[in-house]
């Protein structure tokens, strides 16, 4: 029967990512047992990939793999917590061995360097789609939200935004660049974001809000605003853009993929002022890169300063932004 | 932008379900933050229903809304778990008002008649899949498992199964019959199924091992023996076919619309013979109807008596079943 070559496949998960001894019972039963640890919250998230709204048909299966599993990380990034337990929901069109194994590889690769065990799912045929849910643990009363900011708040960015639109543009030729190992890296970190896991968690008792930049860094940081009651300005000059991306598109608009790009899974996030010197150390000590690019004001809204000039953010971008 | 009409959808979920005062952030942040109960297990389950697989196209939304929540609770209660938590991801080609108000109304309604509170989702244009992941919360090391069953355990079934695969055939024109009561009984079992969330609690400590029968009752059966590590007896004149199933098909199809016919969401579960009295009290006390239909035997496989003949079952049915 076609739905039981679907249930064989399930097999083929049954091990993926890290091994936890708080797992009871994992894939197999109707539902998995697993075993909270005492005086804990948990943080919980679900994001769906889709062929042809996530990623272009055709994508390399480790990179489908990898990020249905990295968009689901970087929500429990933003929210200071630590990946615990995953389930696969698994939509196909067809059951291809080669697919299944490169998709199963790059997703064990990331579970397992996240510490995240895999502990049920469903594999059914259909058009592709990947719907991952993660639980995260968290000490209670630190979760991080979008809401709790205040004006005088640092703005801060993990990463350099921009790179992943560019190179979603590039595996969808909608952008040309003359140098290859640029586009290579713009493709790379596209097809294999990186979640900032540690940072998440680095940021608890720092951060006032904290947000992942997946629509694009200005229409998010446009969302950690109005859920915490107040505005931003951001300083165009600030804003990390990698030099692959300067190399390929220019300067200028190199910060408009920054500004208004999106699947960068990096996290914009604000620290008072108070705590600047713990944020400066905390850095130090392995944080990791963050930029600060502005600071929250009152009021409402997104304002970007460039060239002197000042512009307001829209949800649809930055209509006279200056190339 | 077509993206944000999408996450206007998701506005439409931010209170379904039950109000539950352990969820301590629900839906509108990066993630969800739970306060799990102490000493207690959590059980996950995630099921995804397929336009075209698991419904007919053009199905009734608020049986889709309905199913898409039924089927993940139905794998709940086969832990014996009690369901608290619900995440939902959405994919669909278009945001219809309507549609959507109908598909929310049905998994409210069905959500808080389980005390169920959505907390998170995603919700994304595509072809129509809807994949719902339920958490729920059980006592230490009483889950109910698919093995853990013995030689002598004897078998029985909640409700009367083949009523739905009946239902399904005549959404799909595959089955035709006179009688217009019995009709829209069966299409409304496939439609609305029941979860037996009160059954699965109430089997904690009473049963030996627990399946829920979504792929059939012979199938499923099969299943818990293999975890099991033993076979099973089925005398097909006890099966609980119903009213309705033997008016629409005669007797003896509905017989076997009740071993191979999937989609009934009914738990099949085994109870030692020590237990059977405390067993029969709690069917008394309104664990609801549950009917004995054979029993464990060592070896393996599924044997059906039927007319004084003995019939294997194998994966894809019974090849030579009496009608």
């Amino acid at each position: 029967m076609a739905q039981s070559e679907f249930e064989l496949i399930g097999r083929y998960f049954s091990r993926l990512g890290a091994q936890r001894s708080d797992v009871r019972i994992g894939v197999g039963d109707d539902g998995a047992v697993l075993v909270p640890p005492a005086s804990r919250e948990l943080v919980v998230v679900t994001d769906s990939l889709v062929e042809g709204v996530h990623f272009p048909p055709g994508s390399p299966a480790a990179s489908i793999g990898h990020r249905a599993f990295a968009v689901n990380l970087s929500d429990i990034a933003a929210m200071g917590a630590e990946a615990a337990w995953a389930l696969l929901a698994l939509t196909l069109p067809e059951p291809d061995e080669h697919w299944l194994q490169q998709f199963a590889r790059a997703a064990g690769d990331l579970c397992r360097r996240h510490g995240v065990s895999l502990v049920g799912g469903d594999t059914t045929r259909g058009p592709l789609s990947i719907t991952v849910t993660i639980i995260g643990i968290v000490p209670i009363g630190v979760a991080l939200e979008r809401k709790g900011a205040q004006a005088g708040d640092a703005i801060f960015v993990t990463g350099s935004p921009g790179d992943s639109a560019a190179g979603l543009a590039l595996e969808q030729n909608r952008l040309h660049v003359v140098d290859p190992m640029s586009a290579q890296i713009l493709r790379d970190r596209f097809l294999f974001p990186t979640p900032r896991c540690e940072v998440g968690i680095a940021l608890r008792g720092l951060a006032s809000a904290c947000i992942d930049i997946s629509d694009g860094l200005g229409g998010d940081l446009e969302k950690l605003c109005a859920a915490s009651g107040c505005g931003a300005e951001i300083d165009a000059a600030t804003l990390p853009v990698s030099d692959a991306l300067v190399t390929a598109v220019g300067r200028e608009l190199a910060r408009e993929y920054a500004l208004t790009g999106g699947e960068d899974y990096e996290l914009l996030f604000t620290v008072p002022l108070a705590r600047l010197g713990a944020m400066t150390q905390a850095m130090a000590m392995g944080l990791g890169p963050a930029t600060r690019i502005g600071t929250l004001v009152s009021g409402n809204g997104v304002r970007v300063s460039a060239r002197g000039g000042v512009m307001q953010f829209s949800g649809a971008g930055f209509d006279h932004f200056a190339r």
